[in-house]
């Protein structure tokens, strides 16, 4: 595996936030948000991250770069339940020219929910590996600093 | 509406049958199968009848025809539960040059639990109406003799 | 069926209306929103509608009551496309002493772009048909004035 | 994260294996498979091998035991498309007295697609953690052994 960074359980160690709440179609017969549902959560947030860093997904997709995900990983500590506003913190954990990873820390109120780090490729819309874009790299620490 | 079409609650009037199971991902916390669930049900029988008429949907998209959903429709009788065999019965409900519809009956066992109705039209690549395949049309019967 | 009321292409036909975004979870490999991804925009709207007029679902829920789904349909008019912004425009087009529907209009900026009818029946925890609470009939036209 | 195990990417290695096929619904606008996706199929595979193993997990839910999933890993190395038929490899690949380890491995063909870890604990009912059932500790193997 790829993911060389622990995401840390403190909103304040994520220096962006995108709050979503639970759809009832997101839940299962357990009575809470189905395991799955989790990642569309994170690419959610990733989504509004770029938007808030100029540069939209969409618009990335548009000039022919797609971010495709390589890993994926969820920790799941207390279950979420219908209804419940999600505030998810994002952090860029590091990045190679290649990839980048992203660490997330999902929470309601003050409690951790759940921490996840997902690992991106950029590829060209035929699917070939590209090099990240620059504003991507030159805003991203080193991997290695990734950790404690 | 252009759904023309009632969907039978029996069994011996749809010519196709196809058998999935329930997965715990599409239950809700009603601990039942979520409404939404239903739509990939129909689609999935939906790929399997086109290919036991020898036109795999995998195939047509390669030729260029999509096959966009203009129109859904589900009565939902009876829940479905977390592993349920259900069986999707399919028929072929009606053709225009421009559209078909399909109809489905749900059932697990001897028992109805839903029945539905798509209405489909045929798109290039881009996104433009197109003609419906002739195979398709010739199959069908016209729209106006699917049901009392 | 019982979905007596057809849905306007008028936002100023629904009284509720709240704003979604498309995910990139919802497309699908033709490049738009998959069918079966607006039906959980409908009940995301829903539960809204719901919190607006004082009776958040999942207080409902807690008190025993469910609005299970007893029809749905759909009528698509132009794709959905990734990150688009859509209005769920919503109204309460009916109710009987044991089910409603509601009506609604997707759009972006001032383009249709779905129409759909949603039929509810109160349950309660156990799945019984139970009478539908009297702040919600009291709030809807009889259904035979729905809509011409 | 508590995944100790890492998968093989050799078919031999899993004693169980579940064939599936991609449904147009679990595409997205890249034309493979979203990412989300995934996780549904290797708890559908789950699913059959507590069935291989006499132990429906129908049945399991019944006597009020659920496994809840405490974290999920997945490894994407090529993209899975629109009506591939996908082999889910299993193994059960460790158990402590309270939470198991499953591993996979997606192939098409002989292809290795995907492979992936994910860590259940065993839950009542009310959502307490309870010691996993017999059978599935004294099948497991101790999860040092678990692989290289």
């Amino acid at each position: 595996m790829r993911v060389t960074w622990t995401p840390s359980r403190h909103p304040d160690d994520y220096p962006f936030v995108h709050r979503l709440r639970v759809r009832f179609a997101e839940t299962d017969a357990m009575g809470v948000v189905h395991h799955a549902a989790y990642l569309p959560y994170l690419e959610e947030a990733r989504v509004e991250y770029l938007r808030s860093l100029g540069h939209p997904y969409a618009e990335l997709r548009e000039e022919g770069i797609e971010f495709a995900v390589v890993e994926a990983a969820v920790s799941y500590l207390r279950p979420l339940s219908f209804d419940d506003e999600v505030d998810v913190h994002l952090v860029l954990a590091g990045a190679t020219p290649a990839t980048f990873q992203i660490g997330y820390l999902l929470t309601t109120g003050a409690e951790p929910r759940a921490t996840a780090v997902t690992v991106h490729a950029a590829l060209t819309r035929s699917g070939r590996p590209t090099r990240l874009p620059r504003w991507l790299t030159s805003l991203s620490p080193p991997p290695a600093a990734g950790h404690p």
